[in-house]
């Protein structure tokens, strides 16, 4: 109800302010067997901290994650493993500065009317910082869909107003922007790094696709597949949009361009093609998930703007610290991770209703 | 879990399959004392209701709506509040022709794949039929919000490849396609009917705005406001996309272009623009909540199309029957009724975190 | 959150007041495939019903139930199953003249402080009468559990002072009392009788059995099985104490007197005796489980008894209508349903957490 | 679902195993503005913790609170409060020798059968110590309770068969027992000193009685409060029965005696007696709620016991170790906790359905 749990039977439960002593989370609903050591979960995290790279913020933190609970000897045992990443480089100081005024795009305005008080700090419990407690969830339920043998792969497919062209998956993780173009990549990191230096940022869009899924994923009604998935993305601070396969492009389609016809191979139900995203009636056919996201762009800028102060006065602010021009390659894995969250979950109620004790 | 409970604190429990018995809904979480009459639910369902106009299908069904219980003397008493719509117009025969034939674009076979058992009447539990029980709920979360000067406006703002380019809101309800856009809007209806001549069907975009909202609704991390709306919208048939405020195009934007600068008029605190579409940080900022849905084109077409039997042989399918040559009119209410269940539910969960005992 | 729902996995939703047109449930989470008819349901509503005998009340209700959805020729689809039964017997009269009286024993002050409304024909939501939509969803909950061979049986084992002595399997629904002594029974039913007469009522104790339990039923902690049961049978109106096993007893007792020690049969691990009830640490043992409920006498007598009006003033009530002197034999079925509830429940949980995806 | 979670509004998840790295839980639904410090939570913590006296346990365990997220100078922000208490005095070699061999009493059976695999260290999950965890968030919930003048008191008055006569409230504290008579607690803790000797354990009763409740918590049908309580208890490792109010002796008595009849002061509303324990169909009363619960003996005990191994093997054992003659004094504080924390959850929903917008 207040928002810090996300899941039915796999679920999460997490903590944490961006300031604070640690951030981190207590996974339920995994079962017991399962090898998962914190290596697993830290490969993870080191594809979105800090720091990775120029287009991203200098800011250093290791994001170390440790496993308090529910494993032993190597396995989970079907308790609830909590995971507790202590933070490091909290240079509060920063913020004390800004603390009366309100920062254009941020939190802190709906929050101290929300809660009345707030935590100023690096935007505290509304930090992007939060996502580690889900990428590190997010490794766990990876790992279990691997094993499934359903992958999820998010990219960057647009950013700075540049698209790319050409998909290569190899070529996803060896540049800093996690974009399978290599050629768009060089020119949009250029771009971005020219409005970093004017302190300025930018937006994009992820791409996410997930392979191997299996029919039937997704409940009738409140819980289809794309109410579950977009609920997860827009829960990402940045993002604010979501489209599903041709997405807004079947608005503009007429019923015998949009239907994805179904064909007999022979062996297998197969589909023509795939503008439904992988989901019809919110339930999954057994095709790739394809979905996009918007992100804007970040909103902690040092170009001056305009804002008020907490007491209601006007006044102007430049945001220093060292913040990220480009966000989008550090929500690759948090895209993916909430994925993985959606999908291990569906997969456990799904796992329910197949069976047949009649 | 199995997706068919909306909301935590407002929240509803809906049942019923299309060509069933009956589709209802119980209602827990509305307090005790409020006036509420059927009448105020069958306006609402009236605007859902088939049959309406020449643009949506002709079947007739008159939806009538039964309180069964929570109501005591015309005032709500704090108990579920159970509503129930018995069917009526139904000619299970159109179907039983079909019941071996995957109908493009539905439901059929996922579900098919997911309980073994599939009531094929009118897409049983998938059909849009279900809509009835969430605007006959959201009958009564709207008058609550009313009472908090908090308004719900749903329209069509493009359908058939054609855009509105006027907003005459006093416009919406005079036309069938419930377009602000008079002159756009006879267009549209023009082409409407002629893809419905041909056996085809059209999509489109509506755009939903909330006015007086408060400053502090949603929560924080999972619950942020943009999430549960997209969870909310996402769950209609037909919807493929979500953006809120700019949306996709905040992709495009800088952060010195997107970030909606604050300043004071001496009184209050206001925001220059608002491409945020009313929602920062996942919470309410006390500007109008803006965003729009992505309508694929109705999947029911009566133009031959290529398909495969529940045995898995090729073949090919006429859909008779009367359906919606474009649902988006029929939409419009349905998410006016989704938007006041995520509403009436945060101020809800926010009332109780505004209440201090200390 | 209201108290309305019951159960996680397989989780019922009730509504309805005593006087008001109808009482009901919605059944989520009943897998497909399952016959289940209207007969099924009524067989054990007919036990619950009032009008059985002349220990329990003279009112005639049929209560007949009709399915509205989630079953399809015959057999469950996996979607909701909702439940309706028609108040009919309505002397809504018999109330009106004590309205403004706060019956002894009764919730109606509470209800008036918690919700400052009331609806007081009958009690309302308060009545007794809602167990009829549990003994509903109970009885499919029965019958999925003895698929596999898990049978339950209440009895009533004391009431109005009297214990029973002999356990006859076969007598308990013989006599209207439900009681498994044959000659207790008649002595029994001859008090309750006898304060009937004077316009007074009678408590009991109710045990109940469950025979076929598998090891491992209830969750670690806050799922304790026993938790649950508590939970489930304190929710019934005119329960005040449960006990399992050896009960209070227990309180009495050394380790090493307490402890069910295990042996070995060579082939299969059992237990020297079952003094845990059939549970340990919370979780099912594979014993029988076994506990018994204390109901207190019912509240309604038409013995005079002081008490307040609504107003605040001193006065005196003589409730007339046709109430149990001896609750006890209709909260057998009740007993029943509501265990029923937690064991599918727990089953349902159970096989998710054994299914080993690795 | 998985038992880890307990309450709605003011919800708690808690984790940890008795050996592994630490013990914990994070809180969710505490409202902003609340002073809190490690201080507060620690000093319920001190009142369980083992080693206090000679009739407990005389492991030492500091069980040392760290407060990671939720609080900012001093006061809850109304985000997730995150609890940590490492484990440190872990000799889980003592376990090692008989983790083959099922301990009389212990859950390790139902918990092999359930997940198949068994953290055998000091009963893992299933260990007593995971109580720490729900002390110390219940310590936020009395808190909170102490403002609202509500207060929580939990006593010994029986064990090892011998009943306390007396009533002094401020006995309670002083004597190791926990038990309000002190010439009986004299007794009593002499006796448990001779089963300790003998290598035996005992088993007692607590009574558990909160002042200052007001009318109208609780929430009908499954809500009950005592629902909630019972739920509560006999979630506690050693709870076998609960009885609220007269409990058991209401089964013997008539409607006319077990009434608590209502009268006016002129001023106030008033019962005459408080047979039901402050509770009348599910919802307070304002009198004091009272109930009671029965703790079985302590299930290790040094004595020999006949038992199986693992393998199913008919075997001996002594449990060597440091476990407690008598857990009824440290149940108190746990009991206190899990009081809290129903209460208070209880007190936000009502809070809730107080508030009245029209």
């Amino acid at each position: 109800m207040t928002g810090n749990v996300f899941g039915e039977n796999f679920k999460i439960f997490t903590f944490g302010e961006s300031h604070g002593k640690a951030i981190g989370c207590v996974i339920d609903g995994v079962k017991a067997g399962l090898k998962i050591s914190e290596k697993d979960i830290q490969k993870e995290l080191d594809r979105r901290k800090p720091g990775q790279s120029a287009i991203t913020t200098q800011r250093k933190e290791d994001d170390l994650v440790e496993i308090l609970s529910g494993v032993f000897e190597g396995k989970t045992t079907g308790t609830p493993i909590a995971l507790l990443i202590r933070n490091k480089d909290q240079r509060s100081n920063d913020y004390s500065k800004i603390k009366d005024v309100f920062r254009p795009g941020h939190a802190a305005y709906g929050f101290l009317k929300k809660f009345g008080i707030y935590d100023y700090r690096g935007g505290g419990r509304a930090s992007g910082r939060e996502t580690a407690a889900r990428v590190a969830a997010g490794a766990i339920a990876k790992k279990i869909l691997a094993k499934n043998k359903i992958k999820i792969m998010a990219y960057v497919i647009e950013a700075a107003g540049i698209k790319a062209h050409e998909f290569d998956k190899n070529e996803i993780e060896k540049n800093p922007l996690r974009c399978p173009d290599k050629i768009a990549a060089a020119k949009i990191i250029k771009k971005i790094e020219n409005f970093a230096k004017k302190g300025d940022s930018v937006g994009g869009i992820v791409e996410i696709v997930v392979t191997g899924v299996p029919v039937g994923l997704g409940e009738p009604v409140f819980g289809k597949l794309e109410a579950e998935l977009a609920k997860a993305m827009l829960s990402i601070g940045a993002v604010k949009g979501i489209e599903f396969g041709a997405g807004f492009e079947c608005a503009r389609m007429t019923g015998s361009e949009c239907n994805d016809s179904m064909y007999s191979s022979g062996k297998k139900i197969l589909f023509r093609k795939n503008d439904a995203g992988g989901i019809v009636g919110g339930i999954s056919t057994g095709q790739d998930i394809v979905f996009r996201i918007a992100i804007k762009p970040t909103s902690s800028i040092s170009l001056e703007q305009k804002t008020v102060t907490t007491q209601g006065k006007n006044t102007k602010i430049k945001i220093e610290g060292r913040h990220d021009p480009c966000i989008c390659p550090r929500i690759v894995p948090v895209a993916e991770a909430m994925t993985a969250l959606v999908l291990q979950d569906a997969l456990q109620v799904q796992e329910l209703r197949k069976n047949n004790r009649w």
